[in-house]
């Protein structure tokens, strides 16, 4: 893959993405057989620049998500390269799972996380479109912020059919045909769907409550499709080992409404009820980016900067000898 | 200097220290002359490993404050390097300027940013120190986490008497002679203070007044010296171009009082005059953990830690293709 190594540096150079970093979250229609992951993230791994924060196979859902970030360049290699270890591994004409799925890598969302920004990363998503295509055979839908019909903003929407559905459909359904490549899906690899969203904050806030009516109210109140704050999702739930009702939430946009403002709103809510908040819970990882945020706010520093920060200069200057 | 190279990665396998991150702010008396001020930076960038972040010259004063770190190994090689050029560069028989001084290299503190204590930056300092005797001829003083007495703890008791007065009363005097080497100065490089200290964080708050005895009340409230909290020194300051009153802080154990409890305390003073705060102002760099100690405790996470930030994963993996 050397000349897409030197095609997608190009690509960094022309779009002044150099320095740039991107997290990559791709879904793979494999969650059992061990080899078969190990050896997708292995390609993964392979690729210089390209960082592999973490894997995570569900056996019911027979599904893996990958974490790995790094540059732009390195991330989208490594993305085509995962591709095709999937496509070589997993025949979609034997899978079962519970999860949704219509291609051996279902989904492959780029996130931005410094020096780019959402376009920035749809560009990429419609570069990797191409050479998945291009490279692979693979065709592919764009969704999300890489979206190219309205109709195919959600993933959900795309993805109606499945595999064994979407494939009989193209034959006869122009609108539901790829944006790259097709008209028909592949054979045993489906297709993919590529695309660029923003970082996705996994928290939940625990409450001094057993109540979980508590804890559903909060939700309905803070969430974005209730009226509540933009860029929320939240759900009650009750935390048996605790004894704690919990607010759950996905933040979908922290640029908007940042993990703080989400906290304040449900301390508020809860002060309705006279319950107190017991503890936050993140799950996974979080970006600089929104830490900083939170700690400027707190420390009343609107222009805090990563520049700011030692270790942030000291691992840009890549010379820290380790 | 390979030998000494060597023998600092020894100290830092040794004390299990691989990984760690050091900052180092070595205070120089000549804030004059560029192309020595320069040749001393250079020295230091020179060194695999060592980053030189800051270099802040000041011409009343004479005297230049360097902050660079890396891995213990690399900075106390940079230091030692760096030393070796201000003792070749600077003549104190003829350097005049405000700010007290023993040395051409006058302090060398080692802080503890990651991976590494307090104790472990003072082992790193009485290193440093005899390696600066026997290789460069400078005697050597340690202070705060590194003195051996407890009069040497407090930099202003080492330095009574600067140059001048010290090079003479160690003729006649034991108790003022170095810890290593000596027992005379050198003659025109003087003697060396080292040692080790946390991280000092300078951190202000603006008030919503122009009463600059709000100002002075608060900052007498929670400084240590007058009661206040452990770690906080604090002046009143009047900022005339904003018009405002400021409460001006050195945070020097941000482990005990990090900047969020003295934002806190400060609020919680001012609201007693009716005052509101303005913002707050960060002078210089911070250590990711003070930052993610606020971020912390604003967003209820007690166990959140580096490695649920995106960035710092990256960073350590060392292999971001930058």
């Amino acid at each position: 893959m050397k000349d897409i190594s030197l095609r997608l540096k190009e690509f960094e150079r022309a779009n002044g993405l150099e320095g740039a970093l991107v997290e990559c979250v791709p879904n793979f229609s494999e969650g059992r057989r061990k080899e078969a992951i190990d050896a997708i993230a292995a390609s993964i791994e392979a690729v210089e620049g390209a960082n592999l924060l973490h894997v995570t196979s569900d056996h019911d859902h027979n599904r893996t998500v990958v974490t790995l970030a790094g540059s732009p360049a390195a991330v989208a290699e490594a993305a085509l390269c995962a591709m095709a270890r999937a496509k070589d591994l997993i025949d979609l004409r034997a899978h079962r799972g519970e999860h949704p799925r219509i291609g051996a890598t279902d989904v492959v969302p780029f996130v931005p996380v410094s020096g780019i920004t959402l376009e920035g990363c749809a560009k990429l998503a419609w570069l990797v479109g191409e050479l998945a295509w291009e490279r692979l055979g693979i065709p592919v839908y764009f969704y999300e912020g890489a979206a190219r019909m309205p109709e195919r903003k959600n993933l959900a929407d795309i993805r109606k059919g499945e595999f064994e559905g979407l494939s009989a459909e193209v034959r006869t359904n122009p609108d539901r045909r790829p944006d790259v490549g097709g008209p028909m899906l592949h054979e045993s690899a489906g297709a993919t769907v590529i695309g660029a969203r923003k970082f996705l904050v996994a928290y939940n806030v625990n409450l001094r409550t057993e109540d979980i009516t508590v804890a559903r109210k909060i939700a309905r109140a803070i969430r974005e499709k209730d009226g509540g704050l933009p860029g929320v999702k939240a759900l009650g739930f009750m935390i048996e080992e605790k004894k704690m009702a919990q607010v759950s939430m996905n933040l979908v946009d922290c640029d908007v409404t940042p993990p703080l403002k989400a906290i304040q709103a449900i301390r508020a809510e809860a002060a309705k009820y006279g319950v107190e908040l017991a503890e936050g819970e993140l799950i996974g990882i979080i970006p600089l980016k929104y830490l900083m945020a939170t700690a400027a706010e707190a420390l009343m520093l609107p222009s805090l900067g990563e520049d700011q920060v030692l270790e942030a200069l000291v691992w840009k200057k890549g010379k820290d000898g380790r």
